[in-house]
């Protein structure tokens, strides 16, 4: 049996180099959006719109399904919204069954332009082994997609697309020859003992430290929180219910 | 004293992301270009022209200086060149003063890109220890352009920037901030005890094995067996003689 394909797109920029209009594209930006969308569903939010600009955010203020709105541009959520990008804001709030408006400096832009010829769903270490799962029974190539920052490589994107990879090799149904996809494993193996000491240098938990949420990152580090898929339809995300 | 900045850049699609038109770049193909070029200039080669198209080397072949003419494309020999990529060319032959036109699917298209903007040199295993001590003695912020396999990421141009970065942060001058280094230089260390046996599931080293020269690859993992520094004057690379 033909062993399925797995790729890592470590950044945006690279996306059309590995886009193959076939395979589920898994969008990863750990810290913080992606992370977010998974707790949010686990919380109970029914559906999440990911936007890519404050501006298509904003235009749904007025609607009378009483959106919760999140926006975040560098770190900060944007002014006059509810929410940045956050997952520690929804454990605290009664947000079962409504509806998210989303956007964020990379994860809601990489959602946009992979749905234009793949389905998607979202990972994040809270819904690591559940995403690993779902992958496995689809029988479909995969491509890890990572957000990056702004276009550029980062270490926890690519870490969480090691440490799925490394799952679903273990599952001997995927064939591991994208040289981006062994990297990823060998900054999993070099990192999984303390995921937080390991990002200490990171260029995106020094931005974060410096906003003062530390928290967010130990919160976004935790593996295994959730077992919901969000996935996409059309342009939303809803719950996977396989 | 301020650090001088490091980054690497992992391939040619994110090198404007990266470039600052200030940073000296150490372009890196290990596989074999940039090999290539250490070991003909340590066998006595004067001047090696990097040009980007095979039709562009081609333009040399009747000028009276009688230029070598290497040429490889996806990993092959082009038709009616003297030399593809392999540096074991060079060991055999008289090429002492002798100038080599060069064109390969990725390095020296890397070296046509960087030079708009920055000063260039160029790095491989074989002049591993000479350029980091040049680096150093230069005072510069440095980028390390990894060529990659046609846009994608690949294993062993990011297995030397690690090495690279490696040595070049022992020496406390540098800031490595950068999330690409950082993930470098883990795969260097994940690597090094066996650089060989760590690249067997490689794309290129695939792709080579497939072409028989496993013995190519030997040859380039070896470390330190040149000083010189490939460095690029106008559109030309020359020995450094600083």
């Amino acid at each position: 049996m033909a062993k399925r394909n797995i790729q890592v797109c470590m950044t945006p920029e690279l996306f059309s180099l590995y886009s193959d209009n076939k395979s589920i594209v898994v969008v990863i930006d750990v810290l913080r959006a992606t992370s977010s969308m998974c707790i949010a569903f686990e919380k109970g939010v029914e559906k999440l719109i990911p936007v890519s600009t404050v501006e298509e955010a904003l235009e749904y203020r007025n609607d009378d399904r009483n959106y919760i709105l999140a926006a975040e541009r560098n770190g900060k959520p944007v002014n006059s919204f509810d929410f940045g990008n956050s997952p520690q804001v929804y454990l605290d709030m009664d947000v079962k069954g409504r509806s998210v408006v989303m956007t964020t400096t990379n994860g809601t832009k990489c959602i946009n332009i992979a749905k234009k010829d793949h389905d998607v769903v979202v990972g994040s270490f809270l819904n690591l082994d559940a995403i690993a799962n779902w992958l496995i029974k689809q029988d479909r190539d995969v491509i890890l997609f990572c957000a990056g920052w702004k276009g550029l490589f980062n270490l926890e994107d690519t870490l969480f697309a090691g440490a799925l990879v490394d799952l679903l090799i273990t599952s001997n149904l995927y064939d591991n020859s994208c040289d981006a996809a062994q990297a990823s494993v060998v900054i999993w193996n070099s990192a999984k003992s303390d995921l937080f000491s390991f990002l200490k240098n990171s260029s995106h938990r020094k931005r974060l430290s410096k906003l003062n949420i530390d928290s967010d990152v130990h919160f976004c580090l935790k593996l295994n929180q959730t077992d919901k898929i969000p996935i996409l339809k059309g342009d939303v995300l809803v719950v996977d219910n396989e």
